[in-house]
């Protein structure tokens, strides 16, 4: 039988990294978020600073290339998703895991028995989160959601051709702005302990 | 403090309304369905058929003119949506329950401490369990759901400016395919009762 993964997809600033560190912890599985990046930054020879910001942009620039016609050529970002792709199936072959962002849901489709997961919350609850555990920056927490959200469904919108945030992608989303962060957690901790038996 | 009250909304054929009488049961709270259905008829003054048909269609037809300009005149469907509205905001002054269906969801907001809750399966799930719960029509399974949850949609859509199905507007949405039914049950259950306390 294939490995049990837990993906996690999440809204910016909804704690969804939280989330699946908590319920890797609880279950004792690894989890891959930073881990995740090095290896692929690794792996594509590529910086990790440029990796994770990758990660975020349809290739060839923001919307302007998502949504209209290019050229052939294989862009860097075509490159790092071949390589991402690799990782993800790998570690996935490796056993059980909690995997976070990376579109880890859409490479395994098929692949791995996975609880996909989606965490989200409202644009408030977000604002204030992301101050705390980010700090203040020169534009306002509100604008650096809604860009972070925009290239994340744009990115992952390029590249798996599935809507970001339609319940219909995944097993479970959570509102951790109303449901609490541990409390997300929980719930999928005991999903997932309820079907492995 | 307002009343807890559980808000399912479900695609055809998901299970939806069986989550709902589930977990009803196991909480010992009422949950409105067909009772609903009775009671927005015999305050509109409607046949109980109708109010349930009118429950999917936007006014004026389906698509035609949800999506176009329409007249001033209030339609039928304005009406009932009228008694709709009442009767689900009286139901949740009433005390705890659950409620499938009819946008409660939206009527609710703001008036009651709601556990919204979003319930859908993939389409081969819901083809096999509509075929055995409501039998074989001259229809194929996929596309009466096609239809129906056409229909929710734009009826959605059209009273409330919500997308439906979309993982926002819910507090937790659960795939009863994935999951089963009675998992889904004893998630929300729980979720409730740890809210509760």
């Amino acid at each position: 039988m294939s490995n049990r993964v837990i993906t996690i997809s999440r809204e910016f600033g909804s704690g969804g990294r939280t989330v699946g560190k908590k319920v890797a912890q609880a279950l004792g599985l690894p989890c891959y978020d930073r881990e995740l990046l090095q290896k692929i930054a690794k792996e594509s020879g590529f910086n990790e600073n440029y990796v994770k910001d990758a990660g975020e942009y349809a290739p060839g620039g923001f919307l302007a290339t998502a949504f209209s016609h290019r050229g052939f050529a294989p862009t860097n970002e075509d490159y790092l998703w071949e390589v991402q792709y690799r990782v993800i199936t790998e570690l996935a072959e490796q056993g059980p895991c909690v995997i976070v962002g990376r579109c880890a849901d859409y490479i395994l489709r098929g692949k791995a028995d996975c609880l996909r997961v989606f965490i989200h919350a409202d644009l408030d609850f977000r604002a204030r989160r992301i101050v705390e555990v980010y700090g203040e920056r020169e534009a306002s927490p509100e604008q650096r959601i809604r860009d972070k959200d925009k290239r994340r469904a744009a990115y992952h919108r390029f590249y798996t051709d599935m809507k970001w945030g339609h319940a219909q992608n995944y097993d479970i989303t959570l509102n951790s702005g109303t449901l609490g962060i541990d409390r997300c957690a929980e719930i999928i901790q005991g999903i997932y302990e309820n079907k492995v038996e």
